[in-house]
């Protein structure tokens, strides 16, 4: 997603510096107009303004506390925005590095995938300082739509790890639903036209429950990352005491989805795992 | 509910014969202008359309099958609206045995609770032969709005087990992801109004989400009837050979909630299950 969101940012007027483990990328968006870097740590020297986009927390961790990473190189008074979705431990242990060097951090985590990245309607839940929300704000309306401050540091990942939680279970509940509907002899497209308006719509139902209906799981949103985000979710909850019985649950599906060779599909194609035990019972 | 919606018919100018187990409903409605009846018999003899709005499986088998029951004194040519939440094997019995009486029936379950039914806007599944739903048509659109014929007999009650699995499911989805929050130290109403217009957006976000941040539990839709509702879910779902892992936990929770003395509440108060989970371990 970091691509689109580049181009997003390059064509609102920003100067961009741009660094990536893979040599191509960096060659590629170098070819459309942006400088490029050799590491962190030279993104860190040149730019003000950093923004990490990356897969999960090592990365994270990688590009901040590595050798080369930013920390070591940034500069005083920089401001650093991670819009990746990271653990909340490692963001709230990492901003205070960064704040050690005198530089602030803001976690800006976003929804709405590939799509949201290209067309700039992101939603971003953000978490820091007041006056370094202030300052991302500018860039984060470039690159998205909706973006709530939702308190200090960590707090946008808490929020994204919430929402990932309801995205998942939500999935879960529509291909239930769906799964009995089909089984009981109706059909699911009818049901789901049935329940929109009423208590059980949703966005999930909207969106996935027609990739459902379709049998259409590209992604979109991938099993493997709903199942880190899911597993970033009950750390999360194991650090503060909390048991979430029906995340677990939805994680076990997802990594079952996973054994059997679904990983790489859309998330929405958990309901193949519900129909995959009607028929080993049928 | 039984009591706006036949005050919604009177007021569109229908003539109506009411019946219920209790004297005084009774006596309350015919001072408004309804007839009373002293049985479902009566109302079978004197009304060609009967609808029921009864609270669970076992009343509408008794209203129908019972001594002094609808089927063995309903008029030939007459239409029987079942507009409850009942079970769907009982369902389609009963209709059999209304068809060998010569008359037509149809299962046409709501969404939207008490105030849906005084505002004439429930959402209504119905199931039914072509022409026995458009008989039931002009009556159900004085009821509600979002009418939509699912299928055959049988198949409104489908769609309603399936809304009522969602409704569950994504209860216990927004419950958990707001106790997170709270656990973590961030406001479940910022984190809620991050989440609205995303992915995780959902009826049950808005309405419920609002109520669990309110600790307002107070009725609308009760735990013992989604308990119920759950229960029945999983009573179809077993007929038919089909496992559904995450509406069984979800019961299980709803199951806690009503031993610990919840049953009255608002479903929503399923958050509570959750946060005494954090409280025991914390």
């Amino acid at each position: 997603m970091g691509r689109p969101m580049s181009r997003n940012l390059m064509h609102a007027g920003a100067r961009l510096v741009i660094h990536n483990r893979s040599r191509e990328v960096v060659a590629r968006l170098a070819g459309e107009g942006m400088q490029a870097a050799a590491s962190p740590a030279e993104v860190a020297h040149r730019a003000p303004v950093v923004i990490l986009m990356l897969s999960d927390t090592p990365a994270v961790e990688q590009v901040c506390q590595g050798a080369d990473g930013l920390i070591n190189a940034v500069r005083r008074g920089s401001l650093v925005i991670d819009m990746g979705t990271t653990a909340v431990a490692a963001t709230r242990l990492i901003a205070d590095q960064f704040a050690a060097r005198g530089a602030a951090f803001v976690d800006a985590p976003v929804s709405g995938g590939d799509l949201g990245a290209r067309e700039a309607t992101l939603s971003i839940m953000v978490g820091g300082e007041a006056n370094a929300v202030e300052r991302a704000m500018p860039l984060l309306q470039v690159l998205g739509r909706n973006i709530t401050r939702v308190g200090s540091v960590g707090a946008g990942q808490v929020a994204k790890t919430a929402n990932q939680i309801i995205v998942g279970l939500n999935i879960g509940a529509v291909a239930e639903a769906l799964s009995l509907a089909r089984a009981a002899g109706v059909d699911p497209a009818r049901v789901r036209a049935a329940l929109s308006g009423g208590f059980a719509d949703s966005r999930i139902l909207q969106v996935h429950g027609q990739r459902m209906i379709d049998g259409d799981f590209r992604p979109g949103g991938k099993v493997v990352t709903q199942r880190k985000d899911l597993r970033q979710a009950l750390e999360l909850a194991a650090a503060i005491g909390l048991e979430l019985p029906a995340t677990r649950l939805n994680l076990s599906l997802y990594e079952r989805l996973v054994a059997s060779g679904g990983g790489e599909l859309d998330h929405s194609a958990l309901i193949k795992v519900i129909a995959e035990d009607d028929e080993s019972s049928g």
